[in-house]
């Protein structure tokens, strides 16, 4: 186990005063503690380490709660009141000056995917915990109470749907539904959230936060590509997932000539050509991926009698969303008649468009621009926790680099200098929303 | 074991007599013995019988052996002057008027893919026979004498190359070489030949024919589509494969904007659309395949790292070919540039277009009219013997239908009265060639 890495604090960095009893300082010359942060990355990461070190943890396993052990220790270390509610979801919370007040939340997951790496998730509880440990050391206070949620199966690498916990925090799947949930193993939800004793009594939602900022990785390429190390999130792209089956028939790749073909492979390539062209006529952020194809029989010289592929298409805006749906599928109709070939399709996940809180991305901004970053206002590719608490409360993300925007991956990246600005940032943007005691 | 199918004969279908000794006939109103081809046919296919009416014989197996077994057995009961050569071709000579004469010969093969079709290479061989016997058995003699080929290893499912022993036959390769060869399952071809008992002592080649005439199944579609019953194969396309594997970058498809892709799965779907566009711009007989592709991490959210791919060109014409080749060539790196993936093409197999001998073609054209068909010429797009006994003398093929164009497949099916109409048109085509003695 090497140490982690930890940058260099510039010589005219403010630092933080770890002594509990310190006298307040000014809150606007805050800053975490980097090392303490990388600390404990480094060290939840070792809980279900795996080869490149990434994590395996998949939600309500046994490496599950050993991680679940080390973040809820860690809060009573800082002096939280920590509450675990039906669902699993643990929630952490720091007094305000007005207890009656709804906190201002922050939090993520620390459950991975089967070759996760170690920032994915655990980076924003860590942080939130970090942010709290800051304020409560310098002996800042806030008006509003301050909370750092963990929420149970934010992959939906183990239990489908993905952020189950946050979903059925914000009223979106009744309790008793997702306590029934099976895994791929087999296993009951219910049942492994007893197992690992995290099935928590707490009525999940019943905290319903002043407001609440997920910081997280970028999982994509966007502020790496750009050399931007704050993103303030906007949204949250609309998911539109169908799976296609195409059936032709099956010839000779020498003997039957262009005309008389029904080629379920390059019906299989149409589709995907038709797509990227689609997102050139829509322009940004329209995208679209065909990330899966397979032919039957998938033989050099035999004319494919059957393709299988999934159409992945995401936008921000739902009517456009819809459009570009109605695209592909006027496409489909049109490609079936003129190849002679049957397409049927099949719905697989569909989620509208997530837009986030205006007041808070714009609060992220400024805070961002105030430590000297030019924030990249941003979409979010990819689903998060902040997007089933959107319902509930204000809510935005903050977002970090990715190198080379590589996630679900041990080789997943964050520079240690990101992940302490990216801290630093949702230190002042709860601090503002929570209100400072001055 | 259920009877063979056997079409009805018309009320004035002239009939063969059946006893050797009759006096000859009028050569003219000359046909097949439609019973005993179809007997045979059923027969032969009982060996190495698979389910749903196929075979699997791959070369040189034991149950080769005993397809040649009984094919052997057969041309000793017609009396044929059987020889083996020193790569396993068999060969039955009915003698001519003129004993020093080369031979009008046929035949095809006996071997078979894994899941073969009862008629692919059989039916040639076993109509072979059935001219032979109905020569024979009317009194019918001939100058030149007539001779019945069964190549080795026609298919190549078990040794490459195919078409193996008809290339020896040609001089296209060393004897040594081809006995040198290793079966898929490692296995000689020299021993294996050894094995089954048929490592003959005659030279290849050194029969050369006056004439070469197969009669084969079409294999594709273009006769059972236009409703012919007779093909004259004046051409064999070339054929050019090469295999391609892109490299491009994994990433999540939807935090990554589409300007930052590296799609592999995307540029393999560009260049199986592209080849089709190839084809309508060339027009026939251009046909161009994309039968197989294979992508990494092939899952739905994720942009394809890798994707591997095969195109199969094919064109009558060597110069069309290769500007085909060129045309792909120059997409892939134009290709390659505007996605920023790397494409590797390794060439699999390379063969140059055959062109039969044209008044051989007429031939078979002239008898099918005359026997009542309205002939399609046409290109072959599988390989065949014949092409290689094309380079050594005067060569061409018959072909009958394929129902749906369906082969290398137990579902392959030829109706009996089309299997009847080429083998008499094979009859007559050998019986002009060899010069029926009036």
């Amino acid at each position: 186990m090497s140490a982690p890495a930890v940058p260099e604090d510039a010589p005219d960095r403010p630092r933080a005063s770890h002594s509990a009893g310190a006298a307040a300082m000014n809150p606007s010359a805050l800053r975490i503690d980097a090392a303490r942060l990388m600390h404990r990355l480094d060290a939840l990461a070792q809980v279900g380490a795996i080869d490149g070190g990434g994590c395996c943890r998949l939600a309500l396993t046994d490496a599950d709660r050993q991680g679940r052990d080390l973040v809820v220790a860690w809060m009573y270390e800082l002096g939280l009141e920590v509450t675990v509610d039906a669902i699993g979801n643990v929630c952490g919370v720091q007094a305000g000056r007005r207890a009656d007040a709804a906190p201002v939340m922050t939090g993520s997951h620390i459950d991975t995917v089967r070759t996760g790496g170690r920032y994915d998730g655990n980076y924003g509880v860590l942080a939130g915990l970090e942010v709290l440990q800051t304020l409560r050391e310098t002996g800042v206070r806030t008006e509003h109470p301050l909370a750092v949620g963990v929420f149970t199966n934010e992959e939906g690498a183990r239990f489908a749907p993905d952020m189950l916990g946050s979903l059925v925090y914000a009223g979106g799947m009744p309790l008793d539904e997702a306590l029934d949930v099976r895994a791929i193993d087999g296993a009951r939800l219910g049942d492994e959230l007893q197992r690992i004793g995290y099935a928590g009594t707490a009525v999940p939602g019943a905290l319903r936060p002043h407001a609440f900022v997920e910081l997280h990785i970028e999982q994509g390429p966007v502020l790496d590509t750009e050399g931007a190390t704050i993103g303030a999130v906007q949204d949250l792209q609309g998911i539109s997932w169908q799976s296609l089956t195409i059936t032709g028939q099956s010839n000779h790749a020498g003997t039957t000539p262009m005309h008389l073909r029904h080629d379920a492979g390059y019906a299989a390539a149409a589709v995907a050509t038709f797509v990227r062209e689609l997102t050139r006529r829509i322009g940004p952020p329209q995208v679209a991926t065909v990330g899966r194809i397979e032919l039957h029989p998938n033989l050099i010289n035999v004319i494919a009698a059957r393709a299988t592929l999934t159409v992945d298409l995401r936008h921000t805006d739902e009517a456009a969303l819809q459009r570009a749906e109605a695209e592909v599928a006027d496409f489909l109709r049109r490609l079936a008649q003129d190849e002679g070939v049957t397409i049927e399709s099949r719905a697989l996940a569909r989620f509208e468009p997530v837009r986030f809180d205006e007041a808070v991305v714009q609060r992220i901004e400024d805070v961002a621009r105030r430590l000297g970053h030019a924030p990249r206002r941003m979409t979010s590719g990819a689903g998060h926790d902040a997007q089933m608490l959107a319902r509930v409360c204000p809510a935005a993300m903050i977002f970090v680099p990715s190198v080379r925007g590589i996630s679900h991956n041990p080789a997943e990246h964050t520079a240690p200098e990101h992940l302490v600005a990216g801290a630093d940032v949702l230190l002042h943007t709860m601090l503002e929303l929570a209100g400072a005691v001055s």
